[in-house]
């Protein structure tokens, strides 16, 4: 393995383990010591990846937010507004069922919250877009609020322990129809065989 | 004034104290000491109504909890589910409307539900009881899992900074409206003049 490979992979074993620690004693609680310790190196090979926690919890929360907006972009792109809120809401819900432990220590810790939103700038504007997206730009107050109250509870209960024995694509399935359901979107039609429809309304 | 007068005096200050530093600081980072200081007794006076934070914690959080209580106990005495759904769902956001920052510092401080749980024993049972009342028992996982958005989504979206700015009431009638929504329930019948229509559903 060349040098590069070998950091790369220090690099990526770093983040499940830091990830790991966030979730069993929440950031404030976990240090760079801790994370060198767990992985065991030294704290100067975790110096080399990261300058300081924020950077780690940056790090941490980027790919599921990067691919959230990759999502919304794509949401954005659809020609009637019943695709549009599909897209995102999917988007949305993909997110919430694939990086659970992620999203359990946003809703259990809101150290995280505060770095990311410090640093990426962008949390802010993620919510808003999301909003803008399911409920309309200037939506009236009633619409607002169902949103809010919609992507609170599906990040909430989605990433509760209890739904933990839920595998993946139940939980998707049910969290997507909640949401169709709470934004008055039609039933979907009935699935032939097994495949997603979660999918296929993203077609 | 007597001494009893007095001291009940100072315990209401304590807790309304508490409860702003808590949502200043966050539950971790209040100390007793601070308590004391910002009400100008010495931290003997604070010992004399509670011997630890917990127990402060606790009393802050009592009131909303109890009361609860009795709403749930009000709506298991229902005849029709749609009523015992209603008495249910109209308490719950009773609750997260007259105790706004309460539920903010629930929903961002993870410290003051363990304290609650270690202590009062209840939080689950309460959580549990809410469930059974609004989906039924044995409900199927869709029901479940609606249940759980909805009680997420209403105290995080209810409780946040952003809607501040409502009303008590308009906040109350909006939350209860996507509730029964969510919930499934029929549309409620056209309110004569601005009286309640929670307070309506109820009788």
């Amino acid at each position: 393995m060349s040098d590069h490979t070998v950091a790369e992979d220090t690099r990526t074993r770093l983040l499940a383990t830091a990830l790991r620690l966030f979730s069993e004693h929440g950031v404030g609680a976990t240090s760079l010591q801790m994370i060198a310790d767990e992985l065991g190196v030294t704290k100067a090979a975790v110096y080399y990846h990261f300058k300081t926690k924020d950077e780690i919890t940056e790090a941490v929360a980027a790919p599921a937010l990067q691919e959230l907006i990759a999502r919304m972009d794509e949401a954005e792109r659809q020609r009637t507004r019943g695709a549009q809120i599909d897209h995102a809401l999917s988007g949305f819900v993909d997110l919430i069922v694939r990086y659970r432990s992620l999203i359990a220590l946003f809703n259990s810790d809101p150290g995280i919250m505060r770095a990311i939103d410090r640093s990426l700038d962008g949390v802010e504007n993620f919510a808003a877009r999301m909003r803008t997206l399911l409920a309309g730009p200037d939506p009236e107050l009633d619409a607002a609020l169902t949103v809010n109250v919609l992507l609170a509870g599906l990040a909430l209960a989605g990433g509760a322990p209890e739904q933990a024995q839920l595998d993946d694509e139940t939980l998707r399935e049910h969290l997507f129809d909640i949401g169709r359901r709470m934004l008055g979107r039609p039933k979907r039609r009935a699935r032939a065989g097994t495949r997603s429809s979660v999918a296929d309304t993203r077609a």
